[in-house]
């Protein structure tokens, strides 16, 4: 085949057949096409999108071209969860011990975080002690053991993907349906679970600005999955501000844990409710929506799930003690205040992670060392009332010199105004291998 | 400037500033922006396209990045003439001598050929002893003694354009109206003319297929020349079948000269002709359309177009003699004939300049040794009536073994139909800074 034609072919509008869509990722994968071509490839993708068979090629190219975790001595089916990211997202930390504690086997594999977006790993990590790096049996026997396991991913899951996001992310071909779909849905599917769940998010905070546009983002992965023989689902959530209250590595383990002691009921703790049920659906054959949510209830109410929260830390040599008196937060502290009366009309989520990562909470490269104390704690949500000087968020950082401009980032997050605004629902619809449905207002409250 | 950044303004729709477009190209000729991210800006380009803004940027940067000639020791207004390239077009051959038989400056830099289209200095080559290396001051002297020379363009006119041509040609980018325009002008801007008449060719032969975009590719090159102070106009010409009944070095050379002694009054006489009354036009300020049609015909019947020829070529070291006998063309010939009777409904141009090059009359690669003696005569137009077994065309080649495969090809681009068709008018209309004129059928016979 050659290259160029296959370019050509794109360009014009044209479906690709299965087979050329793999000679082109084994192919780059060897070297065998450059750069060059691959970015003027996905520039064109860009512009005339994939069919569905071309997606699901691209997707089982790209997860071929590495190793495969096989789960199949996990006793239960594994659910993976993935959220299309966003900021303030403690769900997997949440949703990891209790889920274990309702017995459903949660073998979790996370990468670290880059950018805004905060990374599980690394949230972990600000435990003491905390070991991520298992051995495949350690990783395996754990999960078997106590229900649960939490490990870095490897290098060698879909290595094609990895190649391929690395020219797009300096090509300006990241933002395309297909492409985004294909490499979250290689990745998920190398990593063995036997079902997938997906918490695509929509909003200003989010890659996916609308819904039409999380809905088409949502049913590509779903449809991809099915394709390739693993139930998968999907749930759209709103990101138009920070889904929990803290921002930043331990500040998120700590609100976690709140939330795990039924302390915290706001929409980190809805959403959690929300994708645990449909996990446990998943894993569950003979489940229902009702039971799950009674079942769930109950491991929060009798402190099972911080239990088994504490036991999952435990286990992978993390100090349940130091967690236990509360993780340290950075010295450097700034507050910020309203600078008249009105009510919150903006939290932009994706100014809220750039004050956060300034303060030292992400990377801003591959090699950034990540301050684990550092971060924020948003006190308003949109359509809350405040008063000139009411306390609007709080700053932490251990390097005093990043707190002005981190603090002028946050500014600029929010937007007070004198009419009260309404945001939209937390909880937006589903999409399964039978459509779409989308939810009405109340649907998180009911 | 981040190169990401301007590669999504683009793919996202929004004009670069003239600042950011000479980045780009002074950035990629330093090799600071890789060739993965310029080809990816090459595609979106193709997709959102160049304003005329854009274009000019482009165009006066990749101009600027070599050498321009000052040919002001030349006396007259030097007008170039640029084809956007066909099948059988000897127009500079016939157009060089009888201009400079008119008193009008011939300073013509050309090109080699490279794929089935010729390059005017190859085919000069094809008389013995025909010196193109010339330097800048024979070039200038020989313009004045005599009112005509040719030589090879320098390796230093736009090297920009070079490098970003060699980019598209192997990324899918090459098709797009602001890239070729900007390619084809930067170079002609940098080889010094006073104006520039440029033939711009429409038709299945063509890069433009129909009058529409053909259109569009004049008014953007016609809009850059004039937005950089030259006086530029194009005609749209036809190319649904080969200009002239030769194709290949030797044979168009001695199809020129039958033309310049009157003894051919074909497409390409026609065709050369008009342009010829354009560049008079555009060289000297008092002169007339009827008029420089007087001058023109009475420099063809009088012999002195014919003359200069001989004349230029001695100048440049050719052999007079030889080429008055009769150029020699390859000795293994064969005949391609009829196969029912009916009417030519097809010439296809692009399968003729295939065949041609295929018997060793053009280059498959830069590096590929041209057969000067290589080539076809075709004897049949469309609309021209066929009876079987008559005469089409005749393949001739120094190279037995590769008659039969082209006789092939050359058998595909002839179609015969049993109903007369109609071709479109040679001569389809002319664009200037005031706009285009489409002509009616008529035009080139009144």
């Amino acid at each position: 085949m050659n290259m160029v034609d296959l370019i050509v072919k794109k360009r014009d509008g044209h479906a690709l057949t299965p087979e050329e869509v793999s000679y082109i990722v084994e192919a780059y994968v060897k070297d065998a096409i450059p750069d060059y071509q691959m970015s003027a490839f996905l520039m064109a993708v860009f512009f005339q999108g994939m069919s569905e068979e071309e997606t699901v090629a691209l997707t089982r190219t790209m997860m071929d071209s590495g190793d495969q975790m096989d789960l199949s001595a996990i006793k239960g089916v594994v659910v993976d969860k993935h959220s299309t990211g966003g900021v303030g997202d403690t769900t997997t930390l949440v949703l990891a011990p209790w889920l274990a504690a309702c017995g459903i086997p949660v073998a979790k594999m996370s990468g670290r975080g880059l950018g805004h977006t905060g990374g599980t790993i690394d949230k972990m990590e600000s435990i003491p002690g905390f070991r991520v790096e298992l051995t495949m049996e350690e990783f395996v026997s754990n999960v078997n053991k106590i229900g649960l396991a939490l490990a870095g991913q490897t290098g060698s899951i879909a290595p094609a993907d990895k190649k391929i996001y690395a020219l797009r992310d300096v090509t300006g071909t990241v933002e395309q349906k297909a492409l985004i779909a294909s490499s979250i849905m290689s990745k998920k599917l190398a990593s063995g679970a036997g079902a997938i769940l997906l918490d695509v998010k929509v909003g200003s905070g989010a890659f996916m600005k609308n819904l039409e546009d999380g809905i088409a983002l949502a049913k590509s992965m779903v449809d991809i999955g099915n394709a390739m023989g693993r139930e998968t689902k999907a749930i759209l959530s709103s990101m138009d501000q920070p889904l929990g209250k803290a921002v930043g590595n331990s500040l998120e383990v700590m609100e976690a844990i709140k939330v795990l002691q039924g302390e915290e009921k706001g929409d980190l703790y809805y959403l959690c409710l929300e994708l645990a049920k449909e996990m446990m659906l998943l894993s569950l054959a003979d489940m229902t929506s009702k039971k799950a949510e009674e079942i769930l209830l109950d491991r929060l109410e009798s402190g099972k799930a911080h239990d088994k929260f504490l036991e999952f830390v435990a286990l992978q040599g993390g100090d349940v003690e130091k967690l236990r008196e509360g993780l340290p937060v950075g010295s450097y502290r700034k507050r910020l205040t309203a600078e008249n009366d009105g009510y919150v009309a903006k939290v932009e989520a994706s100014a809220v992670g750039l004050a956060a990562m300034h303060l030292g909470a992400g990377r801003e490269t591959k090699d950034s060392i990540i301050d684990l104390g550092a971060g924020l704690r948003i006190w308003k949500r949109i359509g809350d009332p405040v008063a000139k000087g009411e306390l609007l968020a709080e700053l932490y950082t251990n390097d005093e010199d990043k707190l002005l401009e981190a603090r002028n980032l946050l500014k600029d997050a929010f937007v007070i105004e004198k009419n009260q605004k309404t945001t939209s629902p937390l909880l937006l619809g589903k999409v399964d291998r039978n459509g779409v449905e989308l939810w009405d207002e109340d649907h998180y409250r009911t």
